[in-house]
C-alpha cells in the first residue's frame, strides 16, 4: 500500500501549536484526520494559507450557493483533473452536505447525466470551464450564470472554488496523496447505523 | 430523477422467453436486475449478442487474468470514457471480485496512483491505450505485456475487453443509462452486515 | 508485408462448422473472405457474437436509414479512429451501397466537406459525437436528429452503429488487421468492367 | 455537388499568360487540370509563389529521399489535417510514384500500420511532429532521422514539405477545394487498362 | 546561447545576387537583418518563394484589412503554435503598425482578453480556426466574417495569412530559429528615444 | 479599454488596514500597485490567504532554486494556461530577477527553445506536467529532478509553485485581470534609463 504522501508526514508533536491544534480540531469534528492536513503540515506556512483560503471559500453558505453546491463544484472539477484524493474526500462531504448517497458518484463520473437541477448544471458548466479551459472564460459565461439567478458574489465563489481546487488537485497529485479509507464509505449509509 | 434509459424500458412480459429468462436469472443471482439488461432488452437481438459477447470475455478466469483483473480493465477504461453506468456498476463488481473496498474508486479516479501491482499497471496502460488511442497500438506494447507475464490469450482478452467496453460505454451514454442505486454501496461493507 | 493479424489466422478446417459455414457463405457472396472473419474465427464464441451484433445493426434497411447511410456512419467514425481496416473495407461497401465512387474517400477524409445531404450531415455529427465524445451526448442532440426526420429507432441505430464500430475499430487495431487488397478498388469502377 | 472552390474559379482566358501556360502544361502532362491550379489562379501572385515553392520541394529526387517518399510525407500529414483534396490528389500521386496501389490508403488511415520501411516510418514520425506538434521538435528528433541515414538536406526537406503542406491543407480547407474525380482512381489499376 | 538556426546560416557573399540584395534591402529598412532571411537564404529557391508569398499577403493594405490587422493574425496564430520567432518578430511589427505597445503581448497570451474591436475579434476567431482546426472551416464561418464587414478578398487574405504562417511557424520551429534581440524591444518605447 | 477586473476594484480607503498597508507597501517597492492586489482586495480574507501563500513560495531563495528559477516556473506554466496577466507581470519579474531581457519572451512562447540550462529545462518539464497533466505525475518524474540536483524541498517548491499559479491563472482569467502597462516594459531596458 502506498504511503499517505510522497513527501512523508511530519510527527504531530513537532508541529507548531496552531497547526497541531487545527489538526486536533478537525480530527474531533470528523472522527479522523483527513490526510491532506497531515501532508500539508510539513510546511506550516503553506498549511496556514491553504486552510485559510479553503475555509473562506468553503465554510460559507449564501442564498445562491449552498455548502452542498460548493462541494459539488469541487467534486466535478477534481474529477476532471483525475484527482483521487479530492474526488474521494469531497465526494464524501458532498454526500453528507446534499444528504444524497448517489450524487457524488454521478458528478464524479459524468456530471452531464447527474440528477442535478438546471441551475446546478449551469454552475458546473462554468466551474469546468474555469478548471479546464480558463482562457476561454468570457463575459457571456458570467451572464449565463446570472440568468440562472447567481449573483456577482456567487459567480466569484464558483470561479474561485474551481481555481482553488485547481491548486489543491495539483498539490494532492504532486504528493500522490492517499484518501483516508473512511471517506470511501462516508455518507453512503444512514448515520444511525 | 432521470429515467433508466432515454429510450425507455420494455414491459418484462412482452419480452421473448430467452431474454426474460436471462433477466430473471441475473436478478436472482445479483438480488436486483442491473438496468443495462432492462434497457437493452428493448432490442432482443442486440441483447443476445451483447450478453454473449460480455460473458465470453468476462465470465472467464485464466491463470494470467483473474476475473478481478478483467473488471479492473472495465473500470479504468470506462472512467476514461466518463461512463457513469459502467464505472458505478463494474466498480461494485470489482470491489467484490477483488475483495477490496477501495480499489475501484482509486482506479476510477486515477489508476496511476492506485494500490495495484506493476503487472496490473501494465495491463491498465495497455487497456487505456486500446480504449483512448487505439491507432497507436504497436507490437512493442504487446511485447511489454509479455514481459509482465501475460500470454497471447491474455493480451487478446485485455484488448478485447477494452474494445467491448468502448462499445458498452457508448451504448450506456447514448441511453443515459442510470446505475441501480444498489451498485453504489455494493462491496463497500462486509457482506454479513 | 504485414500478416493478416498480429494474432494469426486459424486453419479453416479446424473451425467449428457454423463458423466455417458462415465464412464460406460470405466468401461466395463477396468473391473473397474479408480478413476480419478469418482473424476473429480464432475465437469462435467472439466470432459468433460479433457477427450477430454486426448483422442485426447493418443488414437492416429502414425508411429513415438506408444501408448506405449505415455504412456512411461506419466510414466516418472509423476514420475518426484512424482504423485502416474499417475505413478501407467499409469504404468499399459504402461505394457499392451508395453507388457513388467518390463519397467514401470524402467521408473518410473530412465528412464536413463531403457531398452529402443535410440529413446525412446531422447523422454523422451525432455518430461522431458518440464515437469520439460519448460523455457529451445529451437530449438536445437526439432532438436535433428528430428535427431531421430520424425516428427513435433510427437514433438508436445511428448511436449503436457508432458504438459497435468503436469496438470493431479497436479490435482491428489490436490485431493490426490488414484489409484485403480487393477492398481498395471495389466500387470505384463500373461493375461491368 | 459542391463547387470546386468556395471562392470560385477564374475564367482561363482572363489569366496572365504565365499562369495560363503553366495550367495548360500541367493539364497536358496529367490529362486533366488539378483543381488546386484553377482555384489558386484567382490570385496570380500567390499562384506563382505556391507553385514555385511546391516544385522546389517536390520535383526533386535525392539519394536519401525519393519522390515517392516526399509524396508519402504529404499524404500522411494531410491525413492528420483531414484535408480531403490533398489526401485524394497526393494519394494518387503516391500510388503512381511508389507503384503501389495500396500504400496511400494505408498511410492516409494509419501510417503506423502501413507496409513501409523503418526508415519511412521514422520519416513520417518526424513529419507528423512538424505537422501537428511543431513546438516539440527538438535536436534529438533530427538525430533520430540521422540514425536512419537521412542527411541534413533530407531533414530540411522532410520538415519543409510537412510545413508547406500545413499551408496547402489550410488553403484547400479554406476553399473547401474539391478533388478532381480522376484522382480517386489514379494509380489503382494498371496503366494499360 | 543557441545558434540562429539548427541548419546554420550561409556566408552572405556566397548567396545569389538577388537574395543578397533583398537581404541588404531589408537590413537597411529595418536597421538589422531579421534572422529568418539569413536562415532561409541557405535555400535560395525556397527563399524566393517564401518572400514572394509573404510580401503578396502582408505588404498590402485594403479598406477592410489594415497592415496592423494582418500582423495581428500572424501574432495570434503563431502564439497558438508556440512559435518563438514569429511571436517575437511579428509582435514587434504589430506594435509598430498598430502604434500600440501593449496589444502584441495581449494577443500573444490570450487574444480573447485583448483590447481589440469586435471586428478584430471575429477576424482572429476565424484565423485561429484555420490555424488550429482547419478541417472545421465551414460556410457559416465565412458568413460570420461577412457580417463584420469583411469582403471576399479579406476573407481569403485572413485565411491565407493564417495558412502561410502555419508554414512559417513550422519552418521556424524546424530550424529553432532565434529572434533577433532587437525585436524584443521594438515598438515598446517611443521612436524618438 | 477593458477595466482592471470584471468584478471591479474596491476604493482603497474602504479596505481593512492590513490590506491597505500591504498594498501601499508593494506600491512603494514596485513604483506602482500591480492590479492583482487591487482586484483581490475586494475579498480581504482571500487577499490575505493569497498573498501569504504567494510569499511563502516565491519570496524564498534556496541553493537549488533561485528566485529567478521560481519566476521562470510561473512564466512557463502561466503561458501554458494562456494567462495574460501572469505572463506579462511575472515575465517582467523574471527579466529583472534573471537580469536577462530576452528569457521571459522565450519561455512564454516555447520554453523548449529558450536559452536555459538543462537543469532549468528539467524544472520546467516537471512544472508543466504539474500544470497541464497533473494526474500523470509519477515517482519517476520526481527522480528525474533529483538527477538534476534538485533536493526534496526544491521538488515540492517547483510543484507547489506550478499548483499555486494554476489557481492564480484561473483567478486572473475569471476576472479578465488587466496587467499594468508598466509591466510590459520592465526589465527590457537598463535600469538607469
Amino acid at each position: 500500500m502506498r504511503p499517505i504522501s510522497r513527501f512523508g508526514v511530519p510527527p504531530l508533536d513537532e508541529l507548531p501549536d496552531d497547526v497541531r491544534e487545527r489538526i486536533d480540531q478537525v480530527g474531533e469534528k470528523t472522527g479522523f484526520v483527513p490526510n491532506v492536513f497531515l501532508a500539508l503540515a510539513r510546511r506550516p506556512a503553506e498549511f496556514r494559507a491553504f486552510v485559510a483560503y479553503h475555509d473562506t471559500l468553503m465554510d460559507k453558505e449564501s442564498p445562491g450557493l449552498s455548502k452542498a453546491d460548493r462541494e459539488m463544484v469541487v467534486v466535478a472539477t477534481s474529477a476532471a483533473n483525475d484527482c483521487t484524493y479530492c474526488v474521494v474526500a469531497h465526494g464524501a462531504i458532498l454526500r453528507i452536505r446534499a444528504r444524497d448517497p448517489l450524487v457524488a458518484d454521478q458528478v464524479a463520473s459524468n456530471y452531464r447525466q447527474a440528477d442535478i437541477s438546471p441551475r446546478q448544471r449551469a454552475m458546473l458548466d462554468f466551474a469546468l470551464r474555469v478548471a479546464t479551459a480558463p482562457a476561454t472564460v468570457e463575459d457571456e459565461h458570467l451572464a449565463e450564470l446570472a440568468e440562472h439567478g447567481f449573483d456577482t458574489e456567487d459567480v466569484w465563489d464558483i470561479g474561485a472554488i474551481a481555481a482553488f481546487f485547481a491548486q489543491s488537485n495539483r498539490l494532492a497529485q504532486l504528493m500522490a496523496l492517499r484518501p483516508n479509507p473512511e471517506f470511501h464509505l462516508l455518507g453512503r449509509v444512514p448515520r444511525e447505523r
